[in-house]
Order: C-alpha cells, then structure tokens, then sequence
C-alpha cells in the first residue's frame, strides 16, 4: 500500500483541507493519506480551537486514513524544527511522498531554492548577518539575503515572502538533511491566502479567515459553507458542551494569573523567552484586562506576533529551555485515529516503521510523549474552567478514534 | 508615648478583637496600641478575606493606632517564625509590651512553660524524637513530650493544646530568644473558642466562624451582631465591589490550574513542599472540582490541614525553598496605616527605631518588600479574575492609610 503525508493542524478542518487532501492522494497515487497534526498547542503559538481527538475524528470523517500526533516540542517550534519534527515521523511511518500547499504548485523551484541555499550556506548566512547587524529584523534580512543570492544565481526560484511557500521549503531542507526518501509533492492552493477573511458566497476559506469570523460572529453558522458537514457537527458538539472554543482571548485570565506569579526572573527560564523582555511581559501582564490590549502592548519590531504567543504557549504549560535542549528527535509514533484502510497499512508496513507506534500512552514512559500529556492537561483545565461539570477525555487514558 | 504592642490579623475585625484591643491598653496602660499584621496571605495558609488596606481601616476605625505588616515570609510561617516575626517588628518599633490573648489570661504559667522548656530542651527535644520514631505526628509528638517534662517538674503550667496557647508561648519564646526588653502581657479571652459556631444573640464570635457563618448563608447580615460598625460596612463596600471574598474556594480553579500546569518534580522547588507528597497534589488536582474535595484527597495524619495549606500557598504565589532560605530576619517596617495619634507616636519615637520604617515602597529595593508586593499582585489578580473592572489598589503604589 502507497501512502502520503501531509503536515497538519486542521484548525479546524475545513473544504480546502479537503481539496489538498484529495489531491494529495492524486498526485501521489497514494492509497491512503497520513496526517501528522499538531497537537493541542500550535506553530503560530496558540491553543488549537478544539482538542486533538476532535480534530482527529474531523480528519477521519473526511478522509485522512492515519492521524499521528506533531509532539508539542515541534508543533510550538519555530518553521526549522516544525518541519524537521513533522517530516521525521512521515518518514518513519514510511510515507512514499509528503504533500504540501504552494501558491503556484510546482515542486522544481522549491528544489531549486533548496539547492541554492544549501550550496552558498556561508554567503547566504554572511548576508543576513550583514543586515541584522544594520539593525533590520531579522526575517527582513533573511527575505534580503535571499534576494541578494538568487540575483546572482538566476533560476525559478519560489518567492519565500509567502508563509506557504516558506514551510514548504523547511519541508524539503528537512527531507533531504534526514536523508530520508520520502518524495517531496507541491499542490497549488486554491482561493483563499492564508490570513484572508471570508468571501461571501464560497466554499473556501482559510482556516484563520474561520476562526475570524467565528470570534466576531460568534455563531458557527456564519462558517457552516466553508466547513464539511463532519466538521460543523464536530464543532457544534463542542460548544454545546465546553461553551467557547479555546483561544487566548479564551484563556487570557488564566494566561494573566499565570504570568503575575512568576518574577521576571523566573520567566527567563521558559523556552523561547529572550533575556529582556520578561519585564515587559509582566508590566503588561499587570495593565490588561485582555489578550488583545496585552499584544498591542508587548508587540514591537524586534519580535514577530507568532514569536510572542510561542514565548507564551511555554510560559503557560511551564516548558523550558532545560526542556527543550534535552530533545533532539521525535522517539515514538503516536497514533491518534485511523480508519479501516488505516488500519490495514498499519497492519502491513509496523514492521517497518523506523519508531515505536504508541496507541495508548498510560503504560509508555517516554519524555517527549510526557510533555504532549502535560501540555493537553494544561488545555483541559483551561477549558474546563467556567464549564462546570464537562470534562475533556484524559488525554493519557485515550485510545485512538477508530473510524 | 506608651506603645503596646498586638499580633493580628483581622480577618476580619471582630468584636472580639476590640475587646482585645481594648484590654490591651488597658492592661499596658498605653497611650496607643501597634498592630502588627498579616498582609494577603496569612498564618494558616489561606488567603485574607479582604485585602490589607481594607483591614487597615477596620483596625484603625476601632481604635488602633498603627498598622504594621507583618511580611509574607513570617505570616505565612509556622508559629515559631510566625511569632519571631512579629514580636522583632513590635521590638524595632519599640512597643513597651506585647499582649496577646490566652485562655486563662495570666502570664506566669507561660513563662514557667517556657523556662521549662528552654532549661530541658535536650531532654524535651529527644521525647519528641522518640514519640515521633513511633509513627506519631509531629504535633502529638510535641505534645507528648512536653506532658513528660511538666510532670517531672511541676508548676502551673500552659496548656499547650490551645491554639492561642501555642501562639503566646512562641511570642514569649522569640521575646526571650532575640533578648528584647519587650514585656510580654496576656489578656483573658472571653466567650467564642477558636474555631466555634456564632451563637445566636452572642456578640462575640470568632473570626473562623464568622467565615464560616458568611460561607454558609452567603449574607453579610447574619454576622453583622458580632462585628464592630465599621467592619460591617467596609465589608459591604468590598462586596459591592469584588463580588466575593477571598478563599481557596472561591481562588480554587486558579490554584487547580496553578498545579496542574507544573511538573511533580518543580512542585518540591516552592517553601513547604515535602518531597512525596508533589505526586498526591498533583493527581487530587486532577480529579476535584472544588477546593474542598481536593483537600478530601489530600489529607492525612501525616500532615496538618494548616501545613497542606502553606504548601498551596506558597506553590500559588512561587514563593521557593530558595527565597525561604535566603531571609533571616525582618529588614525593614512597612506602614500600612496610623491614626493622629500614632502619627505623633511615629514623630516622636521614630528616630529610636531599630529598622527602617517604610511609608511608600514604590522606591525601596528590599527582598522582603517584594516578596509582599509580589503576594499582594497574585491576590489582586485572584480577586479581579471575574469581577471585571474592579481593580484592587496596586500594593506598591499605595500610601499609608490616614484616619
């Protein structure tokens, strides 16, 4: 049996994920589709709406055969580590190819990049250093290395200003560091761009454009066109039992309380908190009575919005530096869901998975699985809170959603 | 001027205290009395009620003539450091006397208890041993030993099985210990016991069952009999404005969030916490939905509700084995509120003070200071965690209160 892999977050999953999902089987004339998600907190550094299992069963119901967990420590990392934490597990599940959205959909330019950066490594390093040093931020400088470098060397190279295209291209730098064989596939995306809002009318959306609407309307039928009905009813379930769906805005006071008892010094201990800005983050702590009013406080040149919700994600699950430095490659496979198709992969290609595949974690005793357990109770409390009686299933006593 | 000295913390201020107070001078034969008081978290590891200020007023709306804090590091601390705390801020401040409150209100069977103890303390110390290598509780243990000891040498002794018993031979030991000149005094307590129901028609009641009786009915009306004029209205006035009182029922779900968001093994970093007993906290967590359940969980013979208590506060507000280590003894008098005529006492006495009297500390660099401060925010952000505009004065920036 032929698999591919796609990267995934599925927050939630929407009509375009399922279009790349079809796709991505066809192009890859896959039989099946595994999906490596995030887990419970995300790469733009915040809670996923609704849990991992949710999610899961939303990705099933539309026709992913595997879904795998990102750990926490890649699925809160910066592109590099996300990448090369989500491209290591599709390899060692033994996917044939992974694909990935594009703006234009053609894979040479990706290798194309590839190549050029990795063969003018000490120049293109050279350059950004040059700019950082002029005071530029720094991925102003990379985007001008970049420029500098492909003038020199003319060829069709991708444009790395698109968020899409930048993933895409630590996916392809992480299958070929690894050495793996996993094929790299491009599909090009369709309608909506990535932080775009909702179009009146059609039947895509981005899954940010989603979420948008849903804080300022605050009715899931405002979102209903761009959603497979599997997902709407996911969702509705949802709020029916836990009333909001997390965000920061969600867990701002837990988010506040958490940051006012700690000293400054003792937020330097999380991963990802620069040296220096602790004393902002608490005299802002200590001034807002929202998520918003305390970003437009913290927010400056210096570090992207997506740089301050991962210092902020660590803060809030207590993940450190100390932590961060002891991982240096996922250890385990951790299944989440899988349909019956799934189910008969698995049943052909264990043998030859490169890591353990974990279904249910209660008797494992692994320190990156530990941290993924950790991370989904800090989630359930806060969603918990203010829902009375509803509690989440234990994320260690789960077992995968059969479907 | 003649200062006398009391060790409180009104929570809240109660009949019973004014009888004290009133005794107190009384029996000093003070121009003015001096309260040395707990801040936002207090001796039996509990949040106050109400915030510090608003206990300020009540003290000096019934005849106290200053208020001093006693620092989070003593009110948060077993007796003993309790006691020494308090009684060294009483002696820098140069109070003549101390009076505290005991069940049969004569001061010589405490310094009998006391000479018995201090002149025996090998042999006292080693009964203890012994009884506790039995598997007997340390406070059992105490008692034990010190039944042994006042049989082999008698004389009118205390009994130590008081609560308020207990307090007072700590005062007079740290009197003895620091050698000050302080003259300890002791006032008959009269009617309520320590933790005894509010008797219908009584205007006495204790402090504990006063919080018992407002938990229970929910309306301040039903303890208005037992509380000074001014107490009652300045409690009304939080009321209106914060919506709740301060206790670990009402803080639960951020203390359960607190816990939950820590590993077992960074639990045992905060003052209090006993290696072992981080795993019970964390899995009680977990799986209670109320303080009171929580505790349920937690308690045993091994521990004292109190001692279970002082853990929770100190993992609440991240105050460390490290910081706990690191203090010796109080460093400076923090004002919290005066009277005209203990601001004469200030005028006249302040020169012989043997530590610096503090009035604002927004400009003062002391350890213990912050340590007060930073008590003070995490109870600030407790209390404002759903009472939404309301926001309590900022402990740094607040001036002594003048009455």
């Amino acid at each position: 049996m032929k698999a591919v892999g796609i990267v995934v977050e599925y927050n939630p999953f929407h009509n375009g994920h399922a279009y790349h999902l079809e796709q991505a089987k066809k192009v890859a004339q896959a039989d099946i589709a595994i999906a490596v998600m995030s887990g419970t907190f995300l790469q733009r550094g915040e809670p996923a709406m609704v849990d991992k299992w949710t999610r899961t069963k939303m990705a099933l119901a539309s026709g992913v055969d595997i879904v795998i967990e990102l750990p926490y420590v890649y699925s809160t990392a910066p592109a590099t580590d996300f990448a090369k934490g989500a491209i290591s597990l599709l390899s060692a599940i033994r996917c044939d190819a992974f694909a990935f959205g594009s703006e234009d959909g053609s894979i040479q330019p990706f290798l194309n990049t590839y190549q050029l950066i990795s063969q003018h490594r000490t120049e293109y390093n050279s350059l950004i250093k040059e700019s950082v040093q002029t005071g530029v931020s720094y991925p102003k400088s990379l985007h001008y290395a970049y420029e500098q470098l492909s003038q020199k060397f003319p060829a069709p190279y991708i444009d790395l200003a698109q968020p899409n295209n930048i993933l895409g291209f630590h996916y392809i730098e992480a299958a070929m560091m690894l050495g793996s064989k996993i094929k790299p596939l491009t599909i090009p995306r369709i309608a909506a761009g990535y932080h775009d809002a909702l179009q009146e009318g059609a039947s895509i959306a981005s899954a940010t454009g989603i979420r948008k609407a849903l804080a300022s309307t605050g009715s899931l039928q405002s979102v209903q066109e761009v959603l497979p009905d599997a997902s709407f009813h996911y969702l509705q379930d949802w709020i029916l039992q836990y009333k909001k769906f997390a965000s920061w805005e969600a867990f701002w006071p837990l988010l506040q309380f958490t940051l006012i008892r700690h000293s400054a010094s003792e937020l330097t201990r999380y991963a990802e908190v620069t040296e220096g800005i602790e004393h902002a983050l608490l005299k802002a702590a200590k001034t807002s009575n929202s998520f918003s009013s305390f970003m437009e406080k913290i927010k400056s040149k210096r570090y992207t919005w997506t740089r301050l919700q991962r210092m902020l994600t660590h803060i809030y699950t207590g993940f450190t530096k100390e932590q961060l430095k002891s991982f240096q490659a996922p250890s385990t496979i951790r299944l989440l869901g899988m349909s019956t198709k799934g189910q008969a992969y698995l049943g052909v290609h264990k043998k030859d998975f490169t890591l353990p595949l974990i279904s249910r974690v209660a008797s494992t005793n692994d320190a990156m699985l530990a941290v993924d357990i950790h991370a989904a109770e800090v989630y359930s409390s806060s969603i918990e809170l203010g829902a009375q009686q509803a509690t989440l299933p234990k994320d260690y006593q789960m077992p995968p959603i059969r479907f």
